[in-house]
């Protein structure tokens, strides 16, 4: 089975030309000068359009448990609502139950994975509990190609890891060749200050972000910065909020220190301002890190553009409004944390290449091609090449849209995003070759994305 | 006429594939799985071995006049040395001469290389006398393909600009949209310490280095770059050699100016240690910036890794020891400025690989892709996908080499590396798909290189 | 002739104690616990006030010859203003025509001052023309109590210097042991913006802010940062306006170089609104380097209390608004370049420390004891201390006062403050032991106020 | 009873004079010129020597629990030696003991001092455990005169307290004006490097040095200031070691914030190559944080001029060689922590003036002035002035000393600078106006010396 795509233009992170992309199967496998490879099965024209390889998202939570609840996504329906915008890879995250076992944790997240998703699908793997057991499963991880490991500096009693464990992880991580992810607030800190917000009767979501204050995102991921400088472990810090942690990670790469961050779309556009909507709408926004002042936005753009910021994923963890978001509307301590978003990436992004923030192949790179390389898909994912997988993305640059829970295909009743006008849309989707997006019909099945296991990093320097 | 290497891995900037190559005529016309596109009239067999863009010197200085005496390389040589190295596209200086025209300029370094050239070149116009004339003649440069424009802090009397000029030049800069190079050293205060050096006696090559300290061009380096904050214009910096200059360049990458800077081998290489070798030998190594103390060596290595170096050229600029170093015998300050290298950056840079300062993919983007993106030459050069000129490069990361004037190409009567253990070298040579170096024997021509109308850079962020 | 100023709180640069200062003739020769000694024969009652050392202004410009007119104080107008104001010593500038010798600039200074002075005074040389023979005259000046050297990096024309001079004039600072003054502005560039201003007819006061942007005040203050550097010589930086300035400064002086920095009160009160006042009256704030927007003057607050700005000088320069500053009305360029505030620096530092920008001890150092001991007066001035000059001011920090050219006795029409309240003024001042100010009244006379050769700094680490 | 000491050179921080200072009884009632006060009960001549503020060790561990056993000098012998030293102010650490209050914790302490002391002595309070109650406590601790808080980042399950804590204490101390200082070494994670040391058998003293890296102390440095400026406090750093931690120090100042550092003469002088001398020697040298690499002195001393670091205490803990550092003979770890040091501190901080370091003033400064400013001692102690206690040095500036255990007075079995060659000593101390060391014998006895209470910090900008 044979598909060119024929008459757009490709776009790679180094460059765009005009040029044809043929499929075979499931792969690339030639981009040629228009017109070169004939004998297509089917033909997608896309002339006048942008065809890049498929959306990345290297941060999701579907059916994540939290709190009591879960996140309201499942695999099928988050994969479909990625397919949707462009995304045709997910890496998910694992969660280690204290008192289980990684190795038990792969199993659960493959049970709930297996044969449900649209696309494809990776895991990182969260460690709860560092100990013996825990560290000498890495490795098996890691055979399993699951070779990114995530720690929490925040969530005392949960997620939270002391800087013991995290030393210890990063030293194993360190010996295998694998990455530790951090979540890089001082929950510590943190918790002391959202026990005295709640004591004073200050219970209302802003308050969410005025006890996450930015100088202790700084401040972590300052010290995961000089744990992973004493290990010598490479380190990735997930959804960077705040100038103040990117000052950090800016001064550390400065050094040629692995260090890497991505940040997420809801840190580009939405602000502490949003937590204060009235009627508790502020709730629909929290998620940890909070939303910073505005003023934060051109610093994480700028900092796409030098690349201390080198990815983009969404953290996507959607909670309903009605009853889940609502638990806590008298303690903001209680609200689900997590905003929906894997649907919209793309489009946010390729926003900021319209209003001039980033290029055109720099919003490739920091979506799909660095996340790629980063999480170890180089070569399958990530690229418009022959011999990658045939996830391509046909995408019209000149289309208009605007973001709605009513025409969104997530799981969950609100948008944070709701009216933003975007231009540019997602026109035609393959995943390995199969068409799953295409004339505004999902097209897809659960069960055709497969697990992806990964490579070591290929972003190291 | 169609030719297919076939076998090989294909590396470019973001990642290696192991992909055929499809030639047809001058252009790239497919990059394909093994075996997809057949019909080859002529077939390369790369297996085993690496296909590369071809290398892109963006620096070079061909019968460049400087003090009475040209440097020794013409156009035919030194394209041919560069095409032996696995260079296929070199960008020169045209050097205006105070009281000529930037337009005449042109001309005349169109009649030195045009029908000489064995690969494609280009042009970069060096201003040397900033006035309301030559101002105005940037907009016709630009469109005659010529879009960045190099000046000097340093030789006053000769190529000097006062920062008045440097700020007009760069206004006009950043009115036209094109690029501002810069010799970055403050040659007002450099010229009292040449003064008194040779008032005391000082008169050996060494003294090049002493009088020229890593403060003096760190501290033009930050003022170029206050210089290009204050009118908004891109800035290169050129032939940087001192981490002085590299943390001027870093802080200003930081905040996403659009500054940029290159290094060379020499830089990475070699030392103040070569220029007090004896018996006037120390004189092989006179260039400006000079060669630095070793320490700087790893900082620019880490410089490349975290892309605050962004390009490696050569500054290749050949007088032979004989009769023209010799000019200096007796003052330093008389040694033509200049070091041959053409031939060799694509080896020195691989060796960097080997010993792992860089990755496989960083070698091929410093020293073919980002120069391309650079320069305005991307699609065309720079990178291995359909459309591009068919320069490619097929290289054997196995084989063993002695670098030696004995077996150079440079019309120069010594190296700078003599006796230098490389690992790998260059098999296999395409300039727009014509073979010019093959088997250890070179086929090319005179007169193939051509002319290349350079786009504005698509670099800037 | 003994006097005992009794009952005042002593307030030194490092404490403040309730203590009886006693002045035998022109000496301090006892501070005391109240009561200790006797036998006074004159007694200064200082309950409820700071008795405090006289204040050192360590650059003023009395009878500066510009662009054609004279800076409207005398030497006795303006060391008379200075007294009311409680500063007891001015450094005045001596200023080197071009084509005259350093030392026949110093007896011209000496004419001026000479028998005129109602404080005590010392000179800075400004070398405006760097050859052989001003170098050479380096060293007598320092032996005659002249030993700081001026230089400008703004001006073409007038008083620049090239980097070549200054290299060479910190050469023979650094050999000679004594202090590079340096205006900081990068002037060669500024004449190119406020050429390309006037072309544009853009000619009004404010303009000559706007053409002096704070980029290239840091950008000269870090290249004079790095020619101090190579040479090795002390610097200190005239009049910064710029938190840009200040960053440069700050990181010198976190590597221990012997760099250091005024500020003026201008600076800290005064912005770029004022020069857009209407009706021309933005003459009256024209100098160099300009008044900044009001977001540096938090900055430069910081500066003190960080110790990157040691001393607080005014660069007194006062020119008429009448026919003066009227020179410049159809051309921002030719007003007269200065601001009086010699009378009124004491006053408005003193508001900071109402404010609370800085502590009391603050005060008195960057206004005292700093100057003193940074231009070689230690223990002659700048502090209470038996051995010390008499220079002693009684401050009443409750009194009231309103600033205002009715009421001001510098020689000129206007006042920069009109208006400004200020808690706090001077109540008696004491010159060497002579009642100078007191009771409201003058009691000074010219020709009391001596010269001072002044030792090398003493602030040097 | 009135003595005057005469002839000698008053040195103050911010300069020098030749004066003398009168004693009536307890206090110093003034300085004068030479001879202007007659009358005396006893004269000291002082000719050709320093007369100094007495030195203030603001950093000692008298008869301090550690690990079962107590540090050896007692505070009679421990003030009796510092008395020999010239130190004339020590403040100790009260310890509180978990399950232990604030209050009582006070009132051992005070017992154990009470009536033993040679000179006087103030209290800091360690706080180990931070609760509501600890937190109630530190107002009355205030009010009683101990108004500075120590706490640790190091020592788990000790003295450790946790990142909320610390910011609970900050925010008391805001609140309440008073001072939190900080023991800045990551402890959690250091503890992880110091059980996989035993684990692999390395048990020797040095790796007491190797599992502390200077990176944890940078880090928990850093994390010390990022509390301080959520909060609002003032913070203090202790025993700084490293130049990571002078890092963040420094661009903390530079910023304003109230950070402040000390280091010790032991980060000076000493190394880890003394930690590896043989025969468990370097156990003499055990303390925390530990001597680092040579390398980091000079920045240390760079940091004293600068003001990064802007007091000297020892950090005094005398444990003998024999029974109690053989403690850890094969577990470092069991090594008790401590260098004795109180009596060597004004010597060795005095070499520094002689070699070059820093200034005579500078000297005093950081040894006396400045801990009396940064203490709340101002006025009472610090400075020779009237109103201020007498406790006067005279210095011998060219006296030559070897420190030797065979001559020290510390209740202690060696000396960690034995054989050590100084110039310059102490001649005569005087502790509120008593004599307690002259002519090489001690005349003071246990009870002269009074607990201080001591205000506010007088240091804070
Ligand atoms: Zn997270
Ligand atoms: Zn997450
Ligand atoms: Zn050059
Ligand atoms: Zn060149
Ligand atoms: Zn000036
Ligand atoms: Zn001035
Ligand atoms: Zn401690
Ligand atoms: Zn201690």
């Amino acid at each position: 089975m044979r598909t060119v795509i024929t008459g757009g233009t490709v776009v790679n992170a180094t460059g765009r030309a005009l040029a044809d992309v043929v499929v075979d199967d499931e792969l690339i496998t030639a981009v040629t000068t228009p017109g070169l490879v004939t004998g297509a099965d089917r033909t997608i024209d896309a002339t006048g359009k942008y065809v890049i390889p498929g959306g990345i998202d290297a941060h999701t939570h579907m059916e994540m448990p939290f709190g009591g609840t879960f996140s309201n996504d499942t695999f099928a329906t988050g994969t479909t609502a990625a397919a949707w915008g462009g995304t045709t890879t997910i890496i998910d995250f694992a969660v280690q139950a204290r008192g289980t076992s990684l190795l038990s944790t792969l199993d659960t997240w493959h049970a709930k994975a297996d044969g449900n998703c649209a696309v494809d699908y990776g895991f990182h793997m969260i460690i709860s509990e560092v100990d013996d057991h825990s560290l000498k499963e890495m490795q098996p991880c890691i055979d399993a190609g699951v070779n990114s490991f995530k720690m929490f500096m925040a969530y005392p009693g949960v997620f939270y890891s002391t800087d013991g464990d995290i030393l210890r992880a990063m030293q194993q991580a360190r010996a295998t060749g694998s990455m530790v992810m951090m979540h890089a607030e001082n929950g510590i800190a943190i918790d002391q200050l959202v026990a005295q917000a709640l004591a004073e009767g200050r219970t209302a979501p802003v308050e969410h972000s005025i006890t996450r204050p930015p100088e202790l995102e700084g401040e972590a991921t300052s010290r995961a910065i000089a744990l992973a400088k004493v290990t010598g472990s490479p380190l990735y810090i997930v959804h960077l909020s705040a100038r103040h942690a990117l000052e950090a990670v800016a001064a550390a790469r400065d050094t040629g220190q692995n260090v890497f961050a991505e940040t997420c779309p809801q840190y580009l556009y939405l602000s502490i301002e949003n937590m204060a909507e009235p009627d508790f709408n502020g709730a629909k926004y929290v998620a940890s890190p909070p939303l910073r002042s505005k003023d934060h936005q051109a610093d994480l753009w700028r900092g796409l553009r030098t690349n201390d910021l080198s990815v983009v994923s969404t953290d996507h963890c959607p909670f309903c409004f009605k009853d889940q978001k609502e638990l806590g509307r008298d303690d903001f301590s209680k609200i689900p944390n997590g905003i929906p978003g894997v649907e919209h990436r793309m489009d946010l992004l390729h926003q900021g290449v319209v209003t001039g923030e980033i290029t055109l192949e720099r919003w490739v790179e920091v979506c799909s091609t660095t996340p790629a390389r980063m999480f170890g898909l180089h070569g399958r994912k990530g690229v418009i090449a022959p011999g990658a997988d045939a996830d391509v993305v046909v995408y019209d640059p000149a289309a208009k849209q605007t973001i709605s829970a009513l025409t969104h295909h997530m799981n969950v009743d609100y948008s944070a995003y709701e009216g933003l006008e975007i231009t540019g849309a997602v026109e035609t989707v393959l995943s390995r070759g199969a068409v799953v997006i295409a004339a505004g019909e999902f097209h897809g099945k659960p069960g055709h994305g497969r697990f992806l296991k990964r490579d070591l990093s290929q972003y190291l320097v």
